[in-house]
């Protein structure tokens, strides 16, 4: 049993997905294929990266995961292959990988070269297919590819910290279904720079001085009526890890949610100040 | 193999669905993995019902359903697991079930607790996925959670029915991808107070003296010419056995469907009225 | 193992894909599902033809192909089931197939006759499913319907050629995720009359004097600096073999495509006109 993944921006209309997925099983009967979004904004790397981030370490170790955004081949573009984090990738080299695995090295890299045989429109289909079933019955990268040392760097911008190291800016990565906003700052770094401070976080002219883990939080002590708090604003640290700016219930298609409510955007700054408890603040937190 | 169904509200964009599947994989490596839909309004438990209700039976018994709707743990918002009709659920306690239950009583309703060793804003992939895969080996439910009597109700708006057995008030339910208008009035009740008296079914400004059983039968007798009739309003009893306001090959995108075309919303009234033979009636039917 | 794909205009939200499933596993419980697409725009049969004839080729023979478009039983739309190319096919007799099997005589074509037994408004679900099963656990054609010749003919609107055989003028066939362009002429039609000439390809008020065959030939050598060409108008021979019109790393949601960039339509005119070498050409080619 082979498990692959797909993550492109083909859409679910067109043939490109089902052509995939026939290819797959022509070679191995037996694959289980898994589709991870066909959604993502065509040729938006940073989207593929968020995504891929927040699901792959969920497969079982083993698992073959094509990336088909942006991927046709180029002097600039090449196509590799790679062991990460005892998971297998087969992407593209267009800096993807640099934000996947900015804390993990790969295994083994490969430079894919077995367009020689293949001149192709469609390399997902074409190439990356062979690539990952080659990978699924045991074939070692290698044989597909020449080892490489390094792949294209290409870092979603990181938040700022300041040099007294009580403020971080950071900035919108991505809004999910819900319109929820998520930005660029880790739990990690909001503990390791607030080191338990009193503190405001700031997304245009709203404020936050309380940050949750669950959504219900909003609604503190009064869970069985939370209804009332539909519609509320709320930060909280997301299942990702991520500071993320939420509208508590949200529907962008009706009510609308915190990237519409609040007129946040990708790549909108969002900032967080760190308060000295000696230095009493008397701006009021909302 | 253990067949596991999602139904959620979390588009097909983000990680959440890619997730979740991993994680089924992870821990249970020949399940088969369906998606009914991940397209519910978020938050909707209306919506929820209508189409697990319309899917689930058509799954072998043993079916384990993970629902993802409004799932949030809290004091109001147990989790519970649940065997009714043969299938397995695994969802929120917010009234769904009640829903989708409401002529079935569940074999056994438990209250998952398993949550003291997980805390989590994510608990489709956290919580619910575990439970499903523990049932999926043949776990019993009452390890998971302690079993209880009752589960919230919340009952979908019902069907009226005047004293003098004449008159049904129903609603609209449901508007699928057509553009198709679903009512909240069966095909039983119909029969039932109807009686196979002569009717008149009322939505807005439009009535209709007919309810057909298939789409085509508003072409009558020239299914040879049928696409005069594209555009043609109709009432259907449809396959999931409620009356429809329907029109014939419609398209909400170019032409509109029933919703647009007769302005007909979540929740706005239909009527239908039943004749007395005995008492002739002159208004004339459309 | 048997392995069948859905291709419809059910949508992803509505219940109708989930219960199609859930019926093919309870007769199957071994069947690979694949979705080719729900998203066919209601009723559309050409659409359904170029998804269906751009991607059954990719399976593995013996593959179980079920179209839900357009299905409902009526005098004029029979419902067929057919082997062609290796593959089988469960369907309306729409003219779908004649779309699809335009160079390729079906091996055996019956007219279904099970539905004595089912009187249905839902015939993907009650026929087709049982027809495909029967079909995959190696039932014959012929019990579950009667062997017929002829099917439906309904041919896409082909290009046409001048007289003076320097002409083509084709038409636009679909237009896919990217907001690319595709026509109905073909690469093998461009070759046949082109053999080799000069040409100029017209849509609208733009034209082509190249047609690529991958997209980042529009960057010609400098394909290490190729985010300067995006946005670029091109023409390209896509992976299906028809002639697109594109633009390079387009985005219908943000930028535009290339029906939205340049009006472009279904059905709209492009033509191809070829050039003597002899008779030198003054037009300047864009």
């Amino acid at each position: 049993m082979s498990l692959i993944t797909l993550t492109t921006d083909f859409g679910t209309k067109d043939h490109f997905v089902g052509a995939v997925k026939g290819a797959i099983y022509s070679e191995l009967s037996d694959a289980k294929i898994v589709d991870i979004t066909h959604e993502i904004s065509p040729f938006n790397i940073t989207e593929t990266a968020y995504i891929l981030k927040n699901s792959y370490k969920s497969f079982p170790e083993g698992t073959i995961h094509i990336i088909g955004v942006d991927s046709e081949l180029s002097r600039d573009n090449k196509h590799i292959a790679l062991e990460l984090d005892n998971h297998f990738f087969v992407c593209p080299d267009n800096g993807l990988i640099s934000m996947i695995a900015s804390e993990i090295k790969p295994t083994k890299i490969v430079e894919i070269n077995i367009h020689d045989r293949i001149e192709s429109s469609f390399p997902v289909l074409d190439v990356f297919v062979q690539v990952a079933c080659f990978i699924a019955r045991g074939g070692n990268l290698t044989v597909i590819g020449k080892e490489i040392q390094e792949f294209k760097k290409l870092v979603e911008i990181q938040p700022k910290v300041n040099q007294a190291q009580n403020q971080i800016i950071g900035g919108v990565l991505y809004i999910d279904n819900y319109g929820n906003v998520i930005t660029n700052i880790s739990l990690k770094m909001f503990q390791d720079i607030g080191k338990g401070r009193r503190f405001k976080a700031s997304a245009r002219r709203y404020s936050f001085s309380k940050i949750f883990t669950k959504y219900n939080e909003v609604a503190g002590d009064s869970a069985h009526d939370s209804i009332q708090y539909d519609g509320s604003k709320l930060a909280i640290f997301n299942s990702a890890g991520f500071l993320e700016i939420a509208i508590y219930r949200s529907n962008l298609a009706t009510v609308g949610g915190a990237s519409t409510l609040l007129g946040l955007n990708y790549r909108d700054p969002i900032t967080i100040e760190f308060y000295n408890d000696s230095k009493p603040d008397f701006t009021p937190l909302s």
